[in-house]
This record gives structure tokens, sequence and C-alpha cells, in this order.
């Protein structure tokens, strides 16, 4: 935050040059903590086209089934109708069809504070960095299997940027053994981020764990945890046709206590789902559907997303790609059936690159926008991602930031009032071949009018030099060394962090919670 | 283009591998020669609003006036009814409406072959590479002031991608005497595209000595050369509110002979244009609607575009930065206001950053999304430009060429027919968590559903460190080295470019022409 001082000393020093404001620091406190999508959607299919495509899904359900692995799945299909035939499990229309109208349109999920707070409805925009990377990577320390460590600082960078309007599980702290893996990520989130929180769903142990942390940090009732959203996990079905023992658990037990589970296939074009991006949302559909169901077979009304996260391989090399236009228009044609069921849901961006390059930037960015497009609610890997997934990077996700955050701008609109169009304040008052440095609007707005940079550098080229030819992911060092060098900026009560520690101490002398798998 | 033989060979790959078609080559051929703008229109103020810019322009015309400095120009204003007074022109709206409803509404352009030949009018769309950099740089060579053999070897590069449509600029040759330039750029531009040219507005000897070499070079008469559009050159105005002299000339010079002038102030928000968006708008359209009317008023039906480069200054340094939200912002008001007047319009893209990094492809892709959901039918400086045009890149033009051909990939869309989804060649084809490898659906798509990239490169981290861990721009050094390694591919015909060297040989010894100022 600019101090009146420097303002006003900005302000003499752009008087001082005689070019007006140039020198300037920013006054802008944007808010980019609710957003609402401002760009028009598009779609890549026909209606006609999409209600195919969903009648395939229906017939797919039915006609091929889903091979599901939990018993207690397999129940709770069976007694709302379906036909179970040993691990198989064939889905009528009817059952579908019911559970998508209980689903919530509109899903309130609690954060840490009510500003935090996040409304996943069909319009609104969230952002989460990229999620679950077994690596971590930075100019500084250079590749690494994740740690604690790398789990805790990749919070606080997460944290501080309020254009990350919901926590994912950044990277895999590999140090920690998974019995009380979940312990960890858990409490560095209580202590670290106050924004809404993600779980893992790796059985019914841990969830359940994680529920009761949950509790205790937010200091809840069992009663007034299950009446409100407090955390989401994502659900991954096994393209194609396959819900496996932990995903089916989770689907349970987060519909069971009111959580929320955003349903993501993971399907890539021509090897886990068909080779076309009718073919694959098909699939992806049709696996959204069977899991939606089970939410809401378990409890009517459980917050559930719909979700898909589709892209190709490579043919050259059967390697994933991502911000391709097949991913594009995958997330495009994922919308249209979002919509059609009026679901809050959840695409993705990302990238392949191995390392934040250019080709790193303009994947991410090509995908962000097939997402945009689609008019998707929630937009995961939007930051960070390297290696489809198989790193974050802490420059990388730096440099994303500035992209969500020009994006978080564009949300904001800008009008064109009298003030604004500046006939009397502006226009006027600059001659032919003039400048309008030192006009009234000008003054009146330079600390405030433009979206200030986090990383861009707008130097020329011999300062640009001078000052050690930084390219942008190299100054992005120095922007996550700076946040991790500040303190947190809000405090859990420090009470509910020592019940919560006093909690994971009593389970770890347990023994924790093994993954179920 | 892949041989049938390589596509076997690569089908049998597959086969060998029991891992379907991965190694794959590509047979796909796509036509990104013509194409239509499939992303949804976006608008930032509201019609209201946009008209009250559009009636501040026309009375900053009247009231305020612009100054004209050709005194050819402020005559052709003032017999259309202008009040004229010194060097400022007063214009009536009553003429700019005219002039406007007299504009053609859809522009062809001829280029060397029917088939690059490219049709101006809302709704289309045309990319062309970065334009007018004093400097080139590449990774080979580092950065150095333009020479003639970097327009030549920008000019083939650019040629070579179908996805630049139109010709630019590039870089300026400064290795060449100013007098005879032209000749320099207009023989390299016959000799090595057929695409549609460029050419400079450096005053009136000049234009005519283009305009010769032109038809020389397409075999026209003087009468068929006016009767079709043959090249096209920008006009910037001296914002704000100033038309000088080579620019004034310009546009009678090219109205005269029926060639087209793309009108595009270059308006940077809070210093030769007010800070807001709606205000640099409003004074770019009212320099836009003064320059279209002398080109209307010269020849009434003249080709025309409409145009805008709005982006903002960077408030701490007082330089240009390109791609931000008020840079993304104002062309879609620019948009709103082409489209109130029908006319096809040019918008940019661009870069500020030193170096082809990841800042570089952020804003350059920032930037082009703007320009795409406006519903720009131009994009200049959609590819290879850095510094605020202050150079091009060899190795950025590559790079962003990959965002341009996955932009006309989207152009392209998609079908969802029945084969496409492909319940009964594809989905029921696959059991639970099997894969699609050697799916019908697959085998019969898989050399030709995907984008095959030019530059993004999908090997895991392992094998991309085994060649050699080479990042994006620079493994784009040795896609652009290739190009120039090849022939070009078309030969405009030997006795015209003799001829056109002797013209050029005759002006040379006469002294060529100066440009004007």
């Amino acid at each position: 935050m600019t101090t009146t001082t420097t303002r006003a000393a900005g302000r003499r020093a752009g008087r001082r040059r005689g070019a007006g404001p140039a020198g300037a620091t920013s006054d802008r406190a944007p808010n980019y903590r609710q957003l609402r999508n401002p760009f028009p959607i598009m779609s890549v299919f026909s209606d006609d086209e999409a209600a195919q495509i969903h009648e395939t899904a229906l017939r797919t359900l039915e006609d091929l089934g889903m091979k599901v692995l939990l018993p207690e799945a397999r129940k709770i299909y069976a007694a709302a109708g379906a036909r179970v035939e040993g691990e198989m499990v064939f889905l009528g229309r009817e059952i579908v069809q019911a559970a998508v109208a209980s689903a919530p349109k509109s899903i309130h999920c609690r954060a840490g504070a009510a500003h935090r707070d996040v409304i996943l409805e069909l319009g609104a925009l969230a952002f989460q960095p990229g999620a679950g990377a077994p690596h971590a990577t930075d100019l500084k320390r250079g590749r690494r299997p994740g740690s604690g460590e790398d789990f805790r600082e990749y919070t606080r960078i997460s944290h501080h940027y309020d254009v990350f309007q919901m926590m994912s599980p950044s990277v895999e702290p590999q140090d920690i053994p998974t019995p009380v893996r979940h312990y960890f990520t858990m409490l560095a989130q209580m202590e670290l981020t106050d924004k809404f929180p993600f779980l893992f769903a790796r059985g019914t142990p841990q969830t359940l764990d994680n529920f009761e942390m949950l509790r205790i940090a937010r200091g809840l009732s069992e009663d007034a945890f299950i009446q409100g959203v407090h955390a989401y996990t994502i659900i991954n079905t096994n393209s194609p046709r396959c819900l496996d023992i932990p995903m089916a658990q989770g689907l349970i037990d987060f519909a069971r206590y009111g959580q929320l589970s955003i349903v993501t296939p993971f399907t890539l074009m021509g090897a886990m789902a068909p080779i076309t991006v009718a073919g694959a949302i098909t699939l992806s559909h049709a696996e959204c559907l069977a899991a939606i169901t089970l939410t809401q077979l378990v409890r009517p009304g459980a917050p559930v997303c719909y979700g898909t996260f589709t892209s190709n391989v490579d043919m050259k090399s059967g390697a994933p790609a991502f911000g391709t236009p097949g991913h594009f228009q995958a997330s495009l044609a994922a919308g249209q059936m979002a919509r059609m069921l009026g679901l809050p849901w959840r695409s993705a961006a990302g990238s392949a690159s191995n390392i934040n390059d250019v080709q790193a930037a303009n994947e991410n960015q090509l995908g962000l926008w097939g997402c945009l497009l689609a008019g998707a609610t929630v937009i995961i890997h939007s930051a960070g991602w390297l290696e489809g997934g198989l790193s974050v990077s802490y420059e990388k996700i730096v440099t994303d930031v500035e992209v969500l955050n020009m994006v978080a701008e564009l949300c904001a609109g800008k009008k064109a009032g009298t003030d604004e169009i500046g006939f009397a304040n502006a226009l006027s008052h600059v001659a032919p071949s003039g400048h309008f440095f030192s006009a009234p609007q000008t003054m009146e707005r330079y600390t405030t009018e433009f979206y200030e940079p986090v990383v861009h550098d707008y130097a020329n080229f011999g300062t640009w030099i001078e000052r050690g030819a930084k390219d942008a992911s190299t100054r992005a060092t120095a922007v996550w060394e700076a946040i991790l060098a500040t303190q947190t900026d809000f405090a859990t009560p420090p009470d509910r962090l020592e019940a919560l520690r006093a909690f994971i101490d009593k389970r770890t002398v347990e023994g924790g919670a093994p993954p179920e798998s």
C-alpha cells in the first residue's frame, strides 16, 4: 500500500520532470476475491450436437456401464434401481436425471474468513493454482521431489495472491509419511491461509480425520460443520468408465458430511479417451454423471461440481499436451454440457513444457482462454503447472499470476461516463500534437487508472541491460522470495491451532490413517 | 507434407509398439489462408456509452478540430464544406457521416496469387507479423539495426507461414539509403512472397514509384491497377488531433489510385491520449473519422479500414506497455466503434518485453485475445514484436506463430456427428480402465485429428534434459534457420522481375525519391 507521503512525492516528482505523473506509484486496491466471468460464452458444437453427446453419455451409462470398485457404492447405486452385474453398474437415465435435478446450482463455500468465501455457480469465476505435482522446481534450488517445506512455501505464495480464491494441493510433500501426511497438509492450510481449503479423498479414515481437524480449526460443532461447505476435494474417475475405491469413498463421505466434491474425469484424447473432442467429452460427461449421481443418492442436495480436464496426447510421442486447440475445444464442449445441467463446473489450464519458458506461458494462457470462454466456474492449474503436472514452479506461479490478475482486472470492466470520455477535463485541454500528462483527468487518475504489474518490466532496452538483462522468469525468483520473507497477514486463533496440534499428536501416536487404494 | 510411405511406416511403428499410433507423423493440411473469426464478440461499454463516445468524437472534430499540415488536404476538406482556419480543420458531422456511408464494407485485397487474396470485412480475420521495427534481433546474431538482409529474411519467414495473410513492413532496412529504400522493399516483396503487400506512405513520389512497380510486377494496365486493391498502407495520425504531410498525402494518393489505407491512430493512454480507455478511444475515433473522411472526399468508395492501436503507458516509467487490461479493453471499445460504422478494422497485439521470454509471450497473447474478442478484422503485430516495436525477433515470430496457428485451428471448429461421438467405433470398443490407442476411431484419425506444433515440445523431463534442455525460444532458432535454408515456393514471372529491376535501375540513376516530411 502506498502512503500519502509517497503519493505526494510521486506527484511532485512528476511535476518536476514537467512530464506529468510518470514515476507514480499506485494507489489501487482492486478486489479479486469474488469474480464474475465477464467474457462471452463460446460453444464449439451446435445445440443438437450437444444434445446428442448428452444422449450418448446416458446410453453409455445404461448399456456399457461403469466399473465401480467399492462395494458400498455399488449397493447405493443398486438401491436406487441400477442394474449391478459383478463390479459393473448400469445406470438408468431416470436415476441420473433425478440426481442432476437435486444437485445444488449455487454453492456457498465457507473460508476461514467471510471475505474469503466463494460462491460457485454458473457465471462466477474462481482460480486455483496448479495442483497435485510430485515435484517442485525453482531457479534457486532446482527440480526436486516435493517436500513438506515446498508444500508450506507454495501454500504461502498461493495465499499471497487474492486471485487464487481456492487453495489447491499444490505439491506432494513426499518426505512426510503417508499415514500422517494429511495432518501435515491440513495444519499447513490452517496455519498459513484463510482461503477455502482442499482435502484429498484418500479413503474414509483420512477424510474423517480431515473433517474433524477442520471442525476444530473453524470452531464448529458437528452439526454446524455439516450445514456449511468448508472444504472440497477433487474426484478423478479412472477413465474410461471406472470409479476406484478411494474416489467412490470420497464421493460418499463428502456428500454425507455436506462437503464439496468437484468431479473431474482426466481424459486424454487418443489415450484414455476417444481421439475426438466429441467422443472424449461424451466419455467424460458419462463418468461425471455417474459420480454426481452417487453424491445425490447419498444425500440429495449434497454440494457437487461438474468438471472436466480433457486434452490430447501428442501423436508423435504419446505424451500429454496442454494448451492445444483440442484442449480449448474440449473446455468449450464441457461448458455446453455443464450449462445443460445448470451446474457450476471446473475446467483446467496447464502446460506440458519442462521449464517456465515461452511455451509454458503460451500453453497456459491458451488453455486459460478456453476455460474463460467456456464459462468455467473454477479454473484449476491456472498457474505454476509444468510438465503436464509433474512439477509446480515457484517462478511460473508468479508469471501466471500476472495473467490472472489482468483477467481479474477485466472482470471489473470500465466506465465511459462524462468524466471518463473527458471532453471537458482532457480532450479540450490538449493542443494538437501535445500530451495529456498534465490534463486534469490524468492528474486525478494516474495513481489508480492502470493495473500495476507483478513482474512485467517496461524498462527500455538500455536500462534493462544495465539492470542485468533478466528475463521475466528470473525476475520472478525475487518476487516469490519477497513473499516468503514476509509474515502471513492473518491469524487462526491460537487456542484452535493448539487444539488442532493436540489432535494431530494424538492421532500420530495412534499411527495416523494410511491412504486407501 | 507427409508421404504415403511415411504414413504407413508410422502406422506400422504404432502397431509394433502395441500402443496404437504414437510415433505418428501428421497428414494434416489445414487451410489458414482465409479465416473467419469464430469467437464471440465482447463489448466493454454499453451501447449508450459507445454512442456517447461517437457523439463526443464528432463534437471533437466540429469544435476542437484537426490540425492538417498538408495544404492540399485542407483544400479538399474545405471544398466539402469544412471550416478551415490556418492549419486547423473543423469538420461538420454531415461530412463525416457521408464519408462513412460511402466507405466500402467489404474489401477484396488482391495478392500475387488468387489463393492468397484476402477479403476484409467484419467477421473476417487476418494476421500480420510485427511491423515497423528499427532493430532486428535473434539468438545467433544478437540485436542490431535493421538491414536489407534482415528485411529479406523476415519477409521469407513471414511468407513461410500461411497464418500471415498480409505482409507487414517488418523491419526498417537502415543500410539502404532512404531515397531508394522503397525500391528495395518492394522488390523484396515481389521476389520473395505472393502475399498481399505493404507500402509505406512516405510522400507522393515514393507512393507513385511503388504503384508503378506493383503494376509492372503484377502485369496490370493503369486502369486495371486502379480497379483492384493490390496493396495497403498504414496511416498513423500524430495524436492528438494532427495529420502530418506524408500521412495526408498517403490518404489522398491511395484513395486516388484505389489502394487501401488502414487508418491507425497510435494512442497511448496517459501520454498522447487521455488516461482513460473511454477518452483515448474517443480521441482515436475522432482522428480515424477525419482520415477516413479524407479518403472518401478524394474518391467515394475508396478502400479504407478503421483502426486503432491504443494501450497505456506505465505510470512508473512513462514507458509504453502492451498486453495490459487497458490495451485489451481499448481493443474491445474500438471494435464497438467499428461495428457502429460497419467497417472492417485493424487492432494490434504486441509486447513491451526486451527479450522473447514469458513476459513477451503473455503480453502478446493477452493483446491478441483482446483483438479476437473485439472482432478485429486485421490483427497487426501479432507475432515477433519486442520492446514495444523497437525490434522484431526471429525467434518470437516462430513462437507466436504457434499461438496464431492454434487460433487458426479454432477457426475451423469441430464436428460432433455420429462418427465423432463414436459410440460404435470408440466408446463401446474399450473396456473400463482400458485405452483407445487401437480403437477404430483412433486408427482412422490419428494422423489428422490434432494440431501439430511448430516449436512446442512434449518430451518428458528426462528426454528434454538429454536433448540439451533447450527452452522454446532457443528451439525456435533452428526453426527459422530451416525456413531460410529452403527455397521460396513460388515464382514471379522472370520477365516481370526483369522489368521491375530495369525500372528500379532507371529511377536509382535519377536519384530515387526522398521521403517527405
